[in-house]
């Protein structure tokens, strides 16, 4: 079945997919010709539709078909509490988790000068106009915890206390549920750094 | 975010892949937007090809954009040695493994009367017309080792006996690297009563 060009091609555009490898691809495409024409025809068309449509809202720079996403436009939400993340997938766990009534700012990235991301990459004009615009009151840095995250969330901190806005940033330690032996000793150490009274 | 309906759409879309839940489709989501839109369109593109073109082989039923598969048109295979196979997946495996030098007949199924699925399902009036036509001179029964998959072999084995053909059934026993304790019971006490001198 060499021959088979197409199929062969199918499989492999798969694989352009995260965390699917040849095995998986290959399994997807004869599921899908075999069983599931419909909805391999559905896919491609949302796939061409979303590729097409969806861009950044100009206003938060998540992931958004309008110009301005739903959060942003929302009168529902807290605009004086901003929550900064790295990506836009982090706007949608934090919103579809519940808790959070503000709005967000996603950066698209981190600071990395090895790989020629500065500040203009990140978008952080925009967020200093809107520090300035003195709407904002609290900003939420909720960057992820690596190197790189930290000190994407320092920058961003020393950038709102210049505009005498309050930075805080989220909490690290044991996640709920998480057992002392399996955690690593990195997120051990920030736990037992970061206790308080009880 | 729930309000950005086309990414909740391609999410949902990308669920009907086999072994993809919500949280994979939600992950592969945000990676084509964010990162790898040509893959998406591309994968979307090839997606539509293929489910328009690619159809089944009119000589063993497997799938093949061609009226008749690579295989079946090929002069270098061996075509007196018929290997019959549930799926066309199956042909893929047997044939990318590179040892079989034969051909193949794809039923698309396996019997299965309370599901309805009869001979007719199963292509097996084209398989008889080719035992009939005398150039197939052994049946590899390689359906697999489940109920409806020992009863499918049954059926074609005695149908092959019927005009003349010899028919063979692949083994059956411990897989090679396999170690005794983790193998099932089933499989164990088929590999000790199928056991040959040595």
């Amino acid at each position: 079945m060499q021959h088979n060009g197409l199929l062969h091609h199918l499989i492999q555009s798969l694989c352009c997919l995260p965390g699917v490898g040849p095995k998986s691809a290959q399994r997807m495409a004869f599921y899908l010709l075999q069983r599931d024409r419909n909805g391999a025809e559905q896919l491609a068309r949302t796939l061409l539709d979303a590729a097409e449509k969806i861009g950044h809202c100009r206003i938060c720079r998540t992931l958004s078909e309008d110009e301005v996403c739903g959060i942003c436009a929302s009168q529902a939400r807290d605009h004086s509490v901003l929550c900064v993340v790295e990506n836009p997938s982090d706007v949608w766990v934090v919103d579809q988790a519940g808790f959070f009534k503000g709005i967000f700012f996603v950066l698209n990235g981190r600071l990395s000068p090895l790989d020629g991301i500065g500040p203009e990459e990140l978008g952080i004009e925009i967020l200093e106009k809107r520090l300035a615009a003195g709407e904002i009151q609290e900003i939420v840095l909720a960057t992820n915890s690596t190197v790189e995250g930290e000190a994407t969330a320092h920058f961003i901190g020393e950038l709102s206390r210049k505009h005498g806005v309050r930075a805080t940033r989220i909490a690290h330690g044991v996640p709920m549920g998480g057992e002392l032996e399996f955690i690593d000793s990195g997120t051990l150490s920030h736990a037992f750094n970061g206790r308080k009274e009880f």
